[in-house]
């Protein structure tokens, strides 16, 4: 007796196995941070408090419900909150923060490059660390002691140094046969000196030497700096080589996104990354300009987040309001679906990512409507998609674009 | 620390360690193709339109939900929509194109065989095909074709030919070690010739040379016809060998169902397939007549399924409407459990099986009602099963069954 049924194929493999050409095409627009809180227990979330006429009807004329980017009580990143909107399990796939620094400042990563984030810290005379971010320097002089660093050289790898912001930067060795399976720096508390790399598989002493010969120079070059005298790296790792959306759901894939870090994750799953300015009127010019190339854009809005973020309600209402005025220009476009999600919450009181799952909705010819009216998130909570993960979107959009052909006989 | 866990079981060896004898009956009413949609975004679905006071008080009476046969966007074929209903996970276990295809002309399929579906197809001079489907040849021709075909003898094995419809027929192969991991000959495209047999595991290959000796006698005796003068092969299968619902469910389980493919798939769970006639209310004195044999009893009705298909939203409304008016009779032999709910959607817009979810009822003495008081797809989006797998609904009519003992201490 077989109880115990064959092994399931993955998610990915199944759509691949399905996906269909047609002629339709799938517009995602995504409020980075859209789900909310309210201010008081009563009181509406942002999405809620917004006058979304446009975004309202098509809640109306399409299907709803709260999208989990991860799972119950996770609070994703950026990363994971955007694989999964992409359809890649964000269990499954993960992107280093390294990696993920040198996207957020649009360093053209090669393949095999081993990317890090560094802090720059403080360290007392006898090298044990009394300031983790160095009293979160201006970003001026993170500038200054890249600079510096950008002196050591390391035999037979390039080494690439990159200011972030305030007390970060991104460290990338490039050459043959490197390994990003190696231990961290930081030891994440005070009072003890920073750690020494320690590779983590067979094949990465090299690279471990490497890094650590590099930590040593820069010591050295860093010693007679204030506050900032010495450094800490995080989170080794390469382009983690995803199957491309192109790949999978033979779709061509376009992204329009201001910040750099949301066009390298379209990049790392193939999109490609249409050229576009500040606004998102400019990002709706863009996607006007390119409408007849492409069959799936991912439509990227930041500013919601950063808003969140500075716990300011108002602006982040403003800002949806702001989208909401421009849904028609892209309703005009005739897209035969339409999402609007978020790819993880940012409410306003909380300041920060939060993981509450984000009002979504599925718009197309198809998709079944409910008895949602108005997009919010006590209204999606009610939809008939109910609380699903995030991954489901893409095959949901694939579906209601009639790109899935029939499992099984 | 264990922080991984045990292994879990299978929810099939579960639902056998659970299931516990009792004297309750579960009726399971499917409306094959059930869920649809509406014509224009605000407008009532196939079921929502119907008049169905019977239906609804169950569904008053009941707890509702959305059941999803496969996955978020997959459209399910009938097989795996079946093995939902049934407690299978279809993704874990899968019933092959020929053994489907020998199912639905109620082919008596034996353990060991090996079916295939054929296809007659047209080809030139050089042997490429010009056209998959043989100008779709009437089902008379076919059957034609297939006598010709019996002619041919293959060494040890019985080999045993069918015509199902228009340009389709079945292949079967009988004897001793057969195997059925076999590839197609079917290239999916056109201006190539169909493709040889290969084995696909180290024993296929005495089969793969017997299919293709048969083939290869098959198109000398073709090479005449027109306009179907070769075929293709695809689908190679065998019967999955599943473990039976008397086995997982400790019930005695019959099936009532008009159509060959129904009363087959019913057969490989190991239900008695009850002799009964064309009709709905056949169905339902049938159901009268065995009653006191069984402890479940599946009850398939095919017409909702083909009106969706022929795109026909009002014939699919009236037989949703006749099936209600039929209810009473049912629910008068005193089912302690009722289950309201189809293998899929076919809406009548879209022609076809799709993915949308299925509406779903479960009534029983215990089965604490929500605030549903309708039977329709928007209604069960608010019920309190809300969007499930379709495979947790046997779980559910087992436990409603009062039929599954406690887990754990």
């Amino acid at each position: 007796m077989h109880l115990v049924g064959r092994e399931i194929m993955s998610d990915l493999e199944r759509m691949q196995e399905l996906a269909q050409p047609a002629q339709t095409k799938i517009l995602m627009l995504i409020l980075d941070g859209l789900g909310g809180l309210p201010l008081t227990p009563q009181g509406p979330t942002e999405l809620e408090a917004a006058h979304t006429p446009n975004l309202d009807k098509l809640a109306r004329e399409g299907v709803c419900g709260l999208s989990a980017p991860v799972g119950a009580g996770i609070t994703p990143g950026s990363g994971p909150g955007h694989l999964a909107l992409f359809g890649y399990d964000p269990l499954k796939y993960l992107i280093g923060r390294g990696v993920l620094e040198a996207l957020g400042i649009g360093f053209p990563l090669e393949k095999d490059d081993v990317a890090a984030r560094g802090n720059f810290c403080t360290v007392d005379a006898s090298g044990n660390i009394t300031d983790r971010r160095a009293g979160r320097i201006p970003t001026e002089k993170c500038r200054e002691l890249v600079e510096l660093l950008r002196q050591i050289r390391l035999p037979g790898v390039e080494v690439l140094v990159e200011a972030v912001q305030d007390y970060r930067f991104v460290l990338v060795l490039r050459g043959p046969n490197l390994s990003a399976h190696l231990s961290e720096t930081d030891p994440q508390r005070l009072g003890v000196p920073p750690l020494p790399v320690h590779p983590l598989a067979e094949d990465a002493k090299p690279t471990a030497d490497l890094v650590n010969r590099w930590v040593a120079e820069a010591r050295k070059l860093l010693a007679d700096q204030r506050p900032a005298n010495a450094l800490t790296l995080r989170g080794f790792a390469k382009d983690p080589a995803l199957p491309s959306m192109q790949q999978i759901y033979g779709l061509k894939c376009a992204a329009i996104a201001t910040y750099p870090m949301y066009r390298g994750l379209a990049k790392l799953v193939g999109m490609d990354i249409l050229k576009t300015s500040e606004t998102v009127e400019d990002e709706v010019e863009t996607l006007k300009a390119n409408w007849g190339k492409y069959d799936f854009f991912y439509f990227h809005v930041k500013k919601t987040d950063s808003a969140g973020e500075d716990g300011d309600f108002d602006r982040k209402r403003e800002i949806i309001e702001h989208v909401d005025e421009l849904v028609p220009a892209m309703t005009a476009l005739k897209p035969d679906v339409v999402i609007v999600s978020g790819d993880h919450s940012t409410p306003a009181v909380l300041k920060s990512h939060s993981w509450h799952p984000v009002p979504t909705l599925v718009w197309s010819r198809y998709c079944r409507p409910d008895d949602v009216d108005s997009f919010g998130e006590r209204a999606c909570a009610r939809g008939a998609l109910g609380v699903f993960p995030a991954k489901e979107i893409m095959p949901l959009a694939m579906a209601n674009a009639l790109r899935l052909a029939k499992y099984g006989a």
